[in-house]
């Protein structure tokens, strides 16, 4: 190119990338978010000690308590309870077979009673027996409407507004950005490319097993009740090696669930960044972390301290929790 | 951006795309070749009936047979037979123990009377017990030095020069290019990026059982000898489906292993764009289809003939096979 085309096109890229002043409006100028500028700035300094060439810039994201709020209980989880009561008229044994009953009767307690294996056969029952088709079809009409039951706001609404920058912002600068949940990938794929612009092939999640078959001389996946790969606690740093094939240099969690992600994450050579998200903010969200059943944050915070990972407090270090309506 | 800014910068573009009036120089100017070209044309036609924005520009390819050769066996079985040789010294009970001692004798006949269950043995002996960081680097070190026992070539050097221009051609239309392969998606990873230009998260193939251990305070994963997934025939659609997460609009393969695949692409709606490489060159490559052990392409055949899918015959539309030393 001659000199006086890239003059032009490096002020129009410039402009479109720092014309915001502030990539991270809404967290407040603490300890947090200046590693996180400090962290970007390094590795893309072109000839720095640290530089990370593109490819390599992979960023990896908890969804649930990461990404978008998970109380009172993991909102794929509040979808499958709704799934139930639609689906009860075509199950009448449901009204005295646990652990369907007690859904149907609003018996909470007695559900959670049943442990592990009632939430299973709960998701079991909710998301096999369907094609992949209809299961991303139904899933998309629950998150476009149904409300959350205490903040009444869509959960889509309820991403954080702060992650959803700093998603921008690393994307922004070269890296790519994926999810790597404990959550039903499929779930996941019917809003991440809306809400946090993440497409599904960088969607890694729990896996069910599917069947490939013809219906009618077309071919359809068909979602079988059996569980395939859990994406969760060692799981994550399993599903990151199958999925995306390259150690991150970056990690965002919020629970213990999250930990082997982040070791995997730290134990590569050359920077990196790892953080838990501190669900500290009683008020605007809700305040949880050592003895929590949903989101636990124990060994996590005692590692952090360790090994000088950042913790960012959702309190003082977010001026906003959630997105909203979009 | 202003309207010189404009023309200028779309100057620039168009001359680092267009400035090969020949995008694809290795194929003859047949129908298979013209057909690529008009299927590319119209999907990235904007404001045209058959536009794809570039997010949904997925193409998938098979790995063995139809970016790289596959004779006399799939490569990454020579190089389990290489590391059952390289590793005897450390299991003296192989040599009297099957199938090992049929291979360390050089008696294939023998090995291959064994059966599927013989070769998973050696699958499983040669790609577990190791992290998939070593792993990786035995393969990486097969790959720069092993020798093709018929072309002598490496075997990377038997990739197919046709093939690696469409996938140049493909991304340079905003296609995303995904290898879709049987083969185990770390060998591919091994040298994927570096000869076609598919980087590790792009790769989707089968996948064996891994660990998530602590090694000296150190964490690693295990290749465990069992196998969790396997990216084959009706496995496939069933593999694009869980890493990629969409329909592929593209899909390239060379045997009825891929048939699934071409299926799963073919029944999305508007343009779409299937192809079988044939193997019909006996002389610069092999000739082999209905009858052969290794890549058989029947049903795919007659499936193509049915569907009017792209058949490309090496013999006739290739100037060149493979692409030597890069």
């Amino acid at each position: 190119m001659q000199p006086l085309v890239v003059a032009i096109v490096a002020t129009l890229l410039a402009g479109s990338v720092a014309g915001a002043a502030d990539p991270l409006p809404s967290w407040n100028d603490r300890a947090p978010k200046k590693a996180i500028v400090e962290f970007v700035g390094k590795v893309t300094k072109a000839g720095g000690p640290d530089f990370v060439p593109p490819a390599e810039r992979i960023a990896t994201f908890d969804n649930d308590g990461t990404l978008w709020a998970e109380q009172p209980l993991y909102f794929q989880f509040l979808f499958a309870l709704d799934r139930v009561k639609a689906l009860a008229p075509q199950h009448p044994e449901w009204q005295t077979k646990e652990p369907f009953a007690s859904i149907l009767k609003g018996d909470m307690q007695s559900l959670l009673a049943g442990g592990e294996h009632a939430l299973l056969e709960v998701l079991a029952a909710t998301h096999s027996g369907m094609t992949e088709a209809e299961f991303m079809k139904t899933a998309k009409e629950w998150l476009a409407t149904a409300r959350h039951p205490t903040t009444h706001l869509l959960y889509t609404e309820m991403a954080y507004q702060p992650m959803i920058e700093l998603l921008d912002y690393l994307r922004a600068n070269g890296f790519k950005t994926f999810i790597v949940s404990g959550g039903g990938i499929e779930f996941i794929r019917a809003f991440a490319e809306r809400v946090y612009g993440i497409p599904p092939e960088q969607v890694v999640g729990s896996v069910g097993k599917q069947k490939f078959e013809m219906q009618d001389g077309k071919p359809v996946l068909l979602k079988l009740p059996d569980v395939l790969f859990i994406d969760d606690g060692p799981g994550k740093a399993v599903g990151i090696g199958m999925f995306i094939g390259h150690r991150p240099i970056a990690a965002f969690g919020n629970s213990d669930g999250d930990l082997e992600m982040l070791q995997w994450t730290a134990a590569g050579t050359g920077a990196r960044f790892c953080l838990f998200v501190h669900h500290d903010d009683a008020k605007r969200e809700w305040a949880y972390d050592r003895d929590s059943k949903i989101g636990r944050l124990d060994k996590g915070l005692d590692e952090a301290k360790v090994h000088g990972w950042t913790v960012t407090s959702m309190k003082d270090d977010w001026k906003t929790i959630y997105v909203g309506a979009r």
